[in-house]
């Protein structure tokens, strides 16, 4: 049996660096990733806390040129269908923004929840059926980190139609797509948002969110 | 302009132990915790991933004792009625488990989803409007991971009516109950779920959890 661990002020400070520098990536370099990173990576994501423990996400691992050129088309098409509903200045913002690494990036990554999993046996998602996808978010953020910690980035494409990638990828149709992912070496860090660098949405004060009762 | 950090192989070992030892907690020491280290990791919680840059979680902390026992009533309620759907030794075993620790845990915090904030002018969530319910939850894990950091322990509760728990702290009816969250100091650390050391349901291989296409 395996100690507890206790984490000490310099593993704080640097836990804080990773949450402060993850970032959304949307500008990868084309270098390959080991394969065996990205299993290690899915298998840390596997650890996340889930509902039951139902263990309801699912990883599919895009390969094919075939399918990552049908969810590239997917993207431009939603990506064009949401510019059209910006006006003037938003949408010249809009149309400047890069918001999805999806032709660079060497590892493309869909999770998804498997709503009819037996597993967990309905426990804590009677009254908040919407756990099982919480605990499917959870696992994606749980592999966002740890790829950070090991220098790739993380990007989250949601501009995409889902009934278009179960599809596109054959996928069960009841499953439900949460994340399609771009992994690989981001072309730059930094400490912002991409969005707030570019003008997009500003920071909100902590005190404008936390209230009491 | 700080510089981006490069984790080595120390930290990424020990951010895999943060993972493997984080745990949904329901047994806590009843010592309090130092306020300002409650808003310090929700200063953190606000880090998280969101869609457009939303930034839509609103944090409510619950401190009034009347408020606390209209939570714990209704958790009590909703427990008894997901009790009642399970026959047998399954029921034998629900019975047993202890799924919360509204009693004891110093600190309660509920986290919500603004889903009508303005922030993010809908960039991202035309196809996949849930997306705001997924950065709310981002956020929750990030509070939750870095809490254990600190040694503190977090649990997640979601047997509870959400429409009930909005009405018993006042907050807006269209803001939308995430995550009712219990921290404090555990009673015990383990390396394993509760519901896995207590026999509810086993581990996934990740064999199972990973397709190619």
């Amino acid at each position: 049996m395996q100690e507890a661990p206790v984490f000490d002020e310099t593993f704080r400070k640097e836990f804080e660096n990773l949450l402060k520098w993850r970032r959304d990536v949307r500008s990868f370099r084309r270098e390959p990733v080991d394969p065996r990173l990205i299993e290690h990576l899915i298998g840390l994501a596997s650890l996340a806390p889930s509902v039951g423990y139902s263990q309801p996400w699912r990883y599919i691992l895009v390969e094919s040129e075939e399918r990552r050129e049908c969810i590239r088309q997917n993207f431009e098409r939603c990506n064009q269908a949401a510019l059209s509903s910006y006006e003037g200045e938003r949408a010249e913002l809009y149309a400047k923004l890069k918001l999805a690494g999806l032709r660079d990036a060497p590892v493309h990554l869909a999770v998804f929840l498997d709503s009819h999993t037996t597993r967990g046996s309905g426990l804590g998602r009677v009254t908040m059926p919407e756990t099982m996808e919480y605990s499917t978010v959870l696992s994606v953020y749980t592999l966002w980190l740890a790829a950070r910690t090991h220098g790739l980035g993380v990007g989250w494409v949601s501009i995409l139609d889902p009934a278009v990638i179960n599809c596109c990828l054959q996928v069960p149709q009841d499953w439900k797509l949460i994340a399609y992912l771009c992994i690989g070496h981001p072309e730059e860090d930094s400490q912002d948002p991409e969005l707030l660098r570019h003008g997009w949405e500003t920071r909100v004060e902590i005190g404008d969110l936390l209230l009491r009762r």
